[in-house]
């Protein structure tokens, strides 16, 4: 039996992938109260779970909130954390920064607390010795994971960050020695808006990629090789 | 003109998009010759370009390496750090340990260290009040994007994490401020592995999803949902 498979995907598969990934929208409003299916939700979160880890530590978790009583003690931790980040912004700013709609908590019929265990593996996990954060980068690739499956499904899932994350796992009964890296909220939607919330509202602009691409060096901006391809 | 699009994938899409995040694997060997053409390597840029940021903050940079004098420099940063996470290993496990293959920094014609500028978007970015770390979070999302759209390109990522990543800033020239997350070699491969080699070579199991899941609280193994799907 082989253990390896071809490579190639054909030039459809390749623009879903790309559509996937340029269509994913950070998704706060208009969910639809069409349920999740169990076997839905189930692949979007062995999505998640096929992402790499470091030392195939595989460290997250997921706990997956659906009771209102959850999700409004988790709409009270952002309230409270929001009313806090209001006031950074002045005049004109402050105006557009309380027009922004920044979570779908109470609308999105399952929502999702993901954690990383940070012990799991052991006390020497391969890979980790010199970074010892890879375990939390390895939770966020996951998350992107059932980012792009779920629109893949139609499911639009928004990132709430203005939580107090020690209040989180209260509400959670995360145990202490687990981390919550992430709270999203899941739900069908008819339509995903072309562009992030935060560019077409004026909040800032897409930087251009060239910008941010160096070569060998920070601050290189010409690759050397000349007169090839 | 509208704004938004239909939310919907066909079968066929969402399959792709499925292929592309169970069939993406850590690749540290097999990379061929065949150079990845500048387009190319600007589609799977722009694809990590695309992934959503706190605050749209886009706090990432790439830094493109081709050059053998760096690619040997930083080939040299990972036998000192490799050399010290041998010795964590005894008996049988170190002989497993010194049997992977963990990068293949020389091997593959690109590589690719992907930094978080962590002022970025100026002192309040919104959305990273209560969590900081979020900018962090973002860049390894773009990881993500970059590794499964690569994969659709039929092109192998290994992230490689055993390295002194303040030695990796001085190779790379990258500012004090600034943030490395990872180091990434790039190359066209013929065939993907079906498993994660830490799972084919016996170093550590894939968890069973079920044991990942927790329902409204952490330890809570069933849906209270009876009789609904």
């Amino acid at each position: 039996m082989s253990n390896v498979i071809d490579g190639r995907f054909s030039n459809a598969e390749r623009s879903a992938v790309y559509r996937a990934i340029f269509e994913r929208r950070d998704v706060r409003r208009n969910f639809l109260s069409t349920p999740i299916p169990d076997h839905i939700l189930k692949r979007v979160l062995t999505a998640a779970h096929h992402a790499g880890s470091v030392g195939f530590m595989q460290p997250w978790d997921f706990v997956v909130v659906r009771e209102p009583t959850t999700k409004s003690a988790v709409k009270k931790l952002f309230r409270q954390a929001n009313a806090q980040a209001t006031t950074r912004y002045q005049g004109k700013r402050a105006t557009l920064y309380r027009s922004l709609k920044l979570e779908g908590i109470e609308e999105a019929p399952i929502n999702i607390g993901v954690t990383c265990s940070r012990q799991r593996g052991g006390p020497h996990v391969l890979g980790r010795s010199m970074v010892r954060d890879t375990d939390l980068y390895s939770t966020c690739c996951a998350i992107q994971n059932l980012w792009l499956s779920a629109r893949a499904e139609g499911i639009g899932v928004g990132w709430v960050s203005i939580l107090d994350h020690s209040a989180l796992k209260r509400v959670l009964g995360v145990p202490k020695s687990v981390k919550v890296l992430a709270y999203l909220c899941l739900g069908y939607v008819s339509t995903f808006a072309t562009q992030p919330e935060l560019e077409s509202a004026g909040w800032r602009e897409r930087i251009p990629l060239e910008q941010l691409i160096h070569y060998e060096s920070w601050g290189r901006r010409v690759t050397e090789r000349k007169g090839k391809r």
